[in-house]
């Protein structure tokens, strides 16, 4: 397997795009990565699209080989792949593999979800095409249910407490506002956070994610080919995916998804790096205490600490280990699809130094993308090239 | 690369599957295909499942992770791919390339779509997914639209006649009796074709593929691994996967479609064999007229005989080549997800002598699945280990 470094990103804001269609959306970040690297067309020998659920939200499907087109690429294997909320970083994943290989020399990712143009109703509908339905369906649980679920599981057992996980909020919510491609950065007191409407308790509106538009894109090129490119190359030590329970019931412990522990012990291994190493990590907070599980499960925060640390402040940048400077699904939103894509734009800005909530010196960054109830992971540790 | 063969497959029959969920029908062919290669379930090291339309017809999506689970795999990376009717033969070739390039040794492919359960007009506008909806969408324009121009431009062009079209379907559906899992085999006679119902002119009801429900699964291993296993393995010498335009207008001759041309061109070029080699083939007869086009892009039939050679009977089973001796889409069916597959569960019958309509001494199958307006395609070349 040949080395691969990552030679360009771009990004739409995320937020409301209401009225452009979603493979526009898709091309625009794809455009930007492209021109961002440097790399001619006519070298990409491979597309992957992360998407969840264009298909019930728009009736748009094959986006893979429209984007394709519309970006004017050559007659090259283009594939949509879908793993619910990690989607994105299984199409990483699999650029990654195709370089890796020696299947082509560069291949370009995109991720790319709408939803805001959509009733609530639909939207959440759509979103629990993530579940198993026939199992968990007759439970009546949506996700929000199950994040509740595994709140009340975490405070039981660790004390984990409201105000902890109101300091998730407020530092996720603070990042945003530093981050230009930011949804809904806010400065907000707990007491706003606790008071604002009740959603699934004890989940407030504050501690869930906003339903987003957005698209984000990533070329990644075998690092023997990539020297005359005009960017500085970000090292890909680790892309790694794996599989957890889609059924609620499968998730015996609702304190740790053993798909995360998993990807992060291989991540790991593959990189031979350690959770010191990490200097920050974008991880997919969908819900408040899904930040506090997801840093316990990658081994960044001793197990059950996630909230004691969140409210010490040893996981905002210039602290221990920056979690979700740009703001994290909490505040930069979550468009599905794209979200896997949209952390490892933020984390080679990171590690280019070119972040507008720069973690100074980072040299080692890691994306967590956690798809449905923990059906599917994956992470990915990279690294500045002269670190 | 490493060389991979075909250790296992397996199918439910194509039809009407009606109250089975998609997902167990999916477990029912990849179970199959387990045990029919004899590889233990620890081995299998990545499952790839293609589907295209769940999201809108079902509301389920993670149906790879949610198979992987209900079949008692480990913990691998689990991964849905898209790409419209293109989406098994996508599927296939993710798990030939995860061979292939040695991230594990054994993967499992399985395809699956269910589609009676809907009303028709739901039916269609999933399918019509596969669009390029933006375009597209405002002309009206459905596939048996898209396909009734071909014939038309076809007609016009080589003189293809009414009764021409009439013998591939003939063909076919004849074949289909032959073919226990094939939904809708018969016996059919030139004026009851001519006198079915109009369903976009030149095209009447036989001449369009059945809507159904279905499953199929293939092992593939590397070859250098598969030594004791109890079956005859079959070589993959080729699996191609290509994009072609995905706008109606992007095809300025319906007379062929370029994706297929690519895709045939690459695999003879990757496996080193020629037109005359190929024994039979499973290509993606979705209309009648699509067969023809299809025999021709392939480079099975010389430009503009497909009608010709199939009403003379050259490409029935015991003919110069036997196309789609299975029954192919017209009478095994098309569950759009599996059909990719189940081309290729026919043909791993075929080369082991097994199939109940045995083309005599086949040594080279192949297979074609096209997706939408041909914004998708792969092409797979197999062969006889001991040929």
């Amino acid at each position: 397997m040949r080395d691969v470094v990552i030679v360009g990103v771009g990004s739409t804001p995320f937020g409301r795009h209401s009225g452009t269609p979603i493979e526009q959306l898709a091309v625009r970040a794809a455009a930007e990565a492209i021109v961002d690297s440097g790399v001619d067309r006519e070298r990409i020998g491979a597309l992957y699209l992360g998407n969840f659920i264009s298909g019930p939200m728009n009736g748009k499907e094959v986006l893979a080989g429209l984007v394709a087109e519309q970006l004017g690429l050559p007659d090259i294997p283009c594939t949509k792949v879908e793993g619910a909320c990690a989607s994105g970083g299984i199409a990483f994943r699999h650029a990654w593999l195709a370089v890796a290989s020696g299947q082509c020399d560069a291949a370009l990712v995109v991720g790319v979800e709408t939803m805001t143009h959509a009733k609530t109703a639909a939207t959440t509908a759509a979103l629990n095409c993530a579940m198993d339905n026939e199992n968990d369906g007759p439970s009546g649980l949506t996700f929000p249910g199950l994040f509740g679920l595994a709140w009340r599981q975490h405070a039981q057992r660790y004390g984990t407490s409201r105000s902890q996980v109101s300091a998730v909020v407020r530092k996720n919510k603070g990042n945003g506002l530093l981050n230009p491609l930011a949804q809904m950065g806010a400065t907000l007191t707990d007491e706003q956070i606790a008071d604002s409407p009740p959603i699934c308790d004890p989940l407030q509106l504050f501690d869930c994610c906003p339903t987003s538009d957005g698209a984000a894109a990533v070329m990644v090129m075998a690092r023997e080919l990539a020297g005359g490119l005009p960017g500085p190359a970000i090292d890909v030590l680790a892309s790694v995916q794996t599989r957890g329970s889609a059924r609620i019931a499968g998730h015996p412990d609702l304190c740790t998804f053993e798909a995360t522990v998993s990807a992060a012990r291989k991540a790991y291994a593959m990189s031979g790096l350690t959770p010191d190493d990490v200097d920050l990590v974008e991880l997919h907070d969908c819900f408040s205490i899904a930040e506090v599980i997801d840093s316990e499960d990658l081994g960044l925060v001793p197990r059950g600490q996630g909230g004691f640390w969140a409210a010490e402040g040893r996981t905002a940048v210039g602290g221990q280990i920056a979690i979700n400077p740009s703001g994290g699904l909490l505040a930069k939103g979550h468009p599905v699809g794209a979200t896997g894509v949209g952390q490892l734009y933020e984390v080679v800005h990171q590690l280019r130094g070119t972040h507008p909530n720069q973690v100074a010196g980072a040299r080692v960054g890691m994306t967590h993308n956690l798809g449905g109830t923990g059906v599917a992971c994956t992470v990915t540790l990279l690294r500045r090239s002269d670190a």
